[in-house]
């Protein structure tokens, strides 16, 4: 892998309601808010030289409590303003959207290759399982679509699931209250069942959810093995090119990200997913909002 | 008052895209989300002769922590749908919308009469306080507008005036914690400083705060007078028709709840607010994200 030596340029234009940079075929990521940073941190540090276009919906943040009808109507939205980049793939970094709206997305642009971070999660928990139960945390969205539950029975029918939302995990997250006594006592309260349950691994079925990664193991002790998506995401996207024998040397890039919303606090966020790095970041209007 | 026997229809429409009702002109009101309910079940019980209908914005909810010029956009889209009603008045149920973009509401639509939450919170705070020492509670986006702050200092330079955003109670109400460990644990963090600057009235700036009420008092002690904009809001309504002299005996009417996204979650919190009631409940899409 290339040495990441990259100062980039530091452009943000709030306002425009459409503003569209020309590149070379990227890999298009999207996320219903900051939380899909993380998998664009983790694709950029593998492959440093691809384009990435990112596309936070921050104007309607957050998806995991709205209805499957509502996360559709959006998502498709977005797919199409990002499959106007004429992107290599299409990389759902929403596990809400991956849940509800994934085979939608399919049948409406059979033009893309899309990759979800749920299947990824789902193939790394029951490749390390060894007491065969399996615990997934998301919001509640998520978590009721019975996506995580489905996969994995469908893949092993002898291994148990079990699932918990966490609704108030990523409001924390965007607090930034990240350690201390508050994110430790509700985790508790989220978890306790879950620990009673005996699993070995869980998946951190939300893009927030990685940044409490601490809180959550300090609760669930050394034992259980948690399961990051971006990570196993970045790995399947790098595979995908691999297989395409496109993984040659390329100069850095530097990833352009798309914004519904900008504000002081996201942009903190920003800052913390990219310290040291001069970002390209947009504001852009999806919806005939005014 | 007339009593209160209504038994509403119960009819929730789901999926419609456009569902409006035929009424005699109206009490409009809107809210980013649930919150506004509180406002909606205060009128209806001063004047229940009187039409209602609510708009809350649950598709895009919080607007709490988005930027002014999303804020701005969503409040025009949702009044521009109100106004087809020919409303007496519109009730600006969002202390947000309040304190970002009334008097841009005022200029877009001269047509229509307002009145919001935050006004008639600031005179009631201003009438009551002894010390002259004022709390007020709010989203990151209405405490950042210094709306409140300008407002009080405007009627009464004397007064001084403490504001903390409690950007994790609206999440809380939502997730149904309005009692125990969590939420004492939360309001302690957000409100230590409060009491430390000796105030002696708090402005909830928020329509989801009355709900956290005990906790609140709880914790501020109860020789803190709490203002929820609910109540002093309604009375405000109320005198708009007194001085019109409209407020003759009229047949009990029953509120007209539009979202723009119903979920179980929703429900549930509709069954809290209406306990024993049957309400019209629709679903209408506000903007092209299909």
């Amino acid at each position: 892998m290339m040495k990441r030596t990259c100062l980039l340029t530091l452009t943000l234009n709030e306002g425009q309601k459409y503003s569209k940079i020309h590149m070379e075929r990227p890999i298009a990521i999207f996320d219903s808010g900051m939380g899909g940073l993380t998998v664009v941190k983790e694709i950029h540090s593998l492959m440093p030289g691809k384009n990435i276009i990112y596309l936070g919906d921050t104007a309607r943040v957050p998806y995991g409590t709205k209805s499957s009808d509502v996360i559709k109507g959006y998502a498709k939205q977005i797919t199409k303003f990002l499959s106007t980049f004429n992107p290599w793939v299409v990389v759902v970094a929403c596990h809400t959207v991956s849940s509800l709206a994934l085979n939608f997305l399919k049948r409406n642009f059979p033009q893309l290759y899309f990759i979800d971070v749920v299947t990824p999660s789902v193939d790394e928990s029951i490749s390390i399982t060894k007491n065969y139960r399996i615990g997934v945390i998301g919001t509640p969205a998520t978590i009721s679509s019975g996506k995580y539950q489905k996969l994995i029975k469908n893949a092993n029918p002898g291994i148990k699931v079990f699932s918990q939302p966490c609704p108030l995990f990523v409001p924390l997250v965007e607090e930034g209250w990240i350690k201390g006594d508050v994110p430790e006592i509700i985790a508790k309260k989220y978890l306790s069942g879950l620990i009673n349950k005996k699993i070995d691994t869980i998946i951190l079925g939300c893009t927030h959810y990685p940044i409490l990664k601490k809180v959550i193991q300090n609760v669930l002790g050394r034992d259980i093995n948690l399961i990051d998506a971006s990570e196993v995401t970045g790995l399947k996207v790098k595979t995908f090119f691999e297989k395409k024998n496109m993984l040659k040397y390329e100069v850095e890039k530097s990833p352009v990200l798309y914004f519904t919303d900008v504000t002081k606090d996201h942009k903190k966020i920003i800052n913390f997913f990219w310290k040291n790095h001069k970002l390209t970041v947009r504001r852009i209007t999806l919806e005939n909002h005014v």
